[in-house]
């Protein structure tokens, strides 16, 4: 069985071509740039080089025909009838999809009307089924929302405490995000540790550009750092997370900008950019922290005290710990981060070897031997989870 | 030595007239409904029936020159040249004030800048200062603020992801509240247990209309609960605590709502009375939980939950916890609430013994014998509090 994992956004299309179950990559990509003059192709075929090629102007549409005639001349595929299935990877599910569904109109027009709680996220991915739907009619279409894993997370986690009319109308409350890269290291920690994921309480840390941490108890999402929107919840890389929302009105009243105008650079010149006035990045803060510049010191420390902070409270929404996980681009690469959240934890069980930590030895377990709590670094891949969830549908469909 | 202690809010004023260092309360009281046709005195003198008396119309000056004669006539004071000091009970202190201050020109002026960081709460207060100032001339005045215990926060946990610019031009920061009250029961706790203050490692949970949760290192507060203003943090009564801040320009996009009608509603309507939609006491929830209504066993379920998360942050930051305490309206005064809370903890050490829960024996401690974490429940006294802090300056000044 193929199936093509699709994440369309605002200006990306990225695409992995996958065979299930062996879970092997055939080819995976993304078209840069779209709808500008410098969009542009990367492309790459399991286990040749990558390719890049300009494609001026490209939208979706361009995309998916140079994608498919690409695969064709490439002989991955014959015709674009080998591709068993279309998943689409999309942001917000809000609390019409509990879980993947396979797409008909209705559930196109569902997700029209959740554009509200993803105006960036879910326009741009609703048009890229509608091009797949008429470019490549008779292929099944599924949706993989962020926000399914979550679904769990019971009431007096997720309700906010606003007035509850809010929830009803308009769907205010807490959802979280990352859930598929959540998930995927979930059930890859309980195959590491040899034990099943039912009778584990992990803490997952996805640190990357985006970051959110989640308590995982025996498989299910019991709580989430990330709310109503992504930019919520620890910082990132230039996203705010968490802060005393009073902010909102108070710098609107100071500065006269306008709600737009204080999103803007809350969300992009907020988080670690914002702390330190140097970089989003979390390697150029290392590096510059290094180098004695006090402010990327502090952003790095923030970082890492507020996913401790999230730690500590997961520990006490599942009263206990297993596991904690590391994932995301700084959480899998950054020993580091690693370090600075785990001092100091041992009250909790959290030991970090610090040679392990170093070198990362497979498999991948980086706490000390006799350390109650695992410690792990799994490399994520949310392409692959999706890529099971809509094999398992579409074994289901068949 | 005699301290009025005064709290002049922007309809009310509450006083208590302290004997130091005795720490006996000569006389307490407030006037309500301060400006208004209704307002009225409520008095009582130590070890006498409290009485209440109209002054429909007052001002803070009526309020303050009929307590001085109600003091005089009651015997209480012979003149006003018998107290010593007064000490005003301020809400923000923003980090200009570190500790309390005695009160000149200079820092009147600084208090009048700081009034755009608690626009409630400062300007009445400094009213009611330079009213006592015209008054009672020749007296002593200090300023005690409820940021004060905060200002040992390290960086790392008060600043926010946001432009650092934010924090350098207006104070954007976590400053947090309930200062006085955190200091009194952490030095209270402190003394139950027969053990230095400069030991132990406190979580502090202040429970009320207004509630907060403080971290409490060897005797200095590392983190707390509420951020730049006070309803931020935990849910309260009518407060909504910690949320995505997005919903505010959300909500404004939904709804067409002005900031400040949106800054009402959250402030007002949020909180247990939002998610409940029936009441912002936690008596009536209880109450009407136990009757089966649902939503008042949302709010409390959510309340109870915030709260234990806080706590499990705070064993983080703190990497470890000896001694819980529980104070303010709710937490001196409701069991099931400390229950909700300690329930499913132990990982944490926090057991709490079910028999003394209900009765609060003295010395209030409420912990199993055999728990690690020992449980408190502390009746706190701000007023004593800022009159020792208070006491201690005028002790340097004469």
């Amino acid at each position: 069985m193929q199936i093509l994992v699709l994440n369309c956004g605002g200006s990306s299309m990225k695409y992995q071509l996958l065979a299930m179950p062996e879970e092997k990559v055939l080819a995976k990509g993304s078209i840069d740039r779209l709808f500008t003059p410098r969009a542009e192709v990367r492309h790459q075929v399991a286990g040749r080089e990558a390719v890049r090629q300009p494609l001026p102007g490209a939208t979706f549409a361009d995309g998916i025909r140079w994608l498919v005639t690409a695969l064709r001349e490439e002989g991955i595929i014959a015709g674009v009838t080998d591709i068993d299935a279309i998943a689409h990877k999309l942001a917000h599910g809000g609390e019409k999809f509990q879980q993947p569904v396979l797409i008909d109109d209705e559930v196109l027009a569902t997700l029209t009307s959740l554009s509200s709680l993803a105006p960036v996220h879910l326009p741009p991915a609703v048009a890229g089924i509608r091009v797949c739907q008429e470019l490549l009619p008779g292929i099944l279409q599924y949706a993989v929302f962020e926000t399914n894993f979550h679904q769990t997370v019971p009431p007096y986690a997720y309700i906010y405490g606003l007035p509850y009319e809010w929830y009803e109308q308009y769907g205010i409350r807490k959802y979280g995000f990352h859930g598929t890269s959540h998930r995927y290291v979930a059930e890859t920690a309980a195959g590491i540790l040899g034990r099943e994921l039912r009778e584990l309480k992990l803490i997952s840390c996805h640190l990357g550009s985006g970051t959110s941490v989640a308590a995982i108890k025996y498989g299910r999402s019991v709580d989430i750092s990330s709310g109503l929107t992504p930019q919520s919840g620890t910082i990132m890389s230039t996203r705010p997370g968490d802060f005393d929302p009073w902010v909102f009105p108070f710098i609107m009243e100071l500065t006269g900008m306008t709600p737009a105008a204080v999103n803007e650079v809350m969300v992009k010149k907020g988080g670690l950019l914002g702390i330190s006035g140097l970089s989003g990045d979390m390697r150029d803060l290392e590096a510059a922290a290094r180098e004695g510049h006090q402010r990327a010191q502090l952003a790095i420390n923030v970082f890492c005290y507020q996913v401790k902070k999230y730690i500590g409270a997961f520990a006490a929404a599942m009263n206990g710990l297993d596991a904690l996980i590391f994932t995301g681009g700084i959480g899998e690469r950054s020993p580091a981060i690693r370090a600075g959240i785990c001092r100091d934890l041992d009250f909790f069980g959290i030991e970090l070897d610090e040679e392990k930590n170093k070198h990362r030895p497979r498999p991948d377990i980086l706490s000390r031997d006799s350390a109650p709590v695992a410690i792990l670094a799994i490399d994520t891949n949310e392409e692959l989870m999706v890529a099971r969830q809509v094999a398992e549908l579409v074994g289901e469909q068949k």
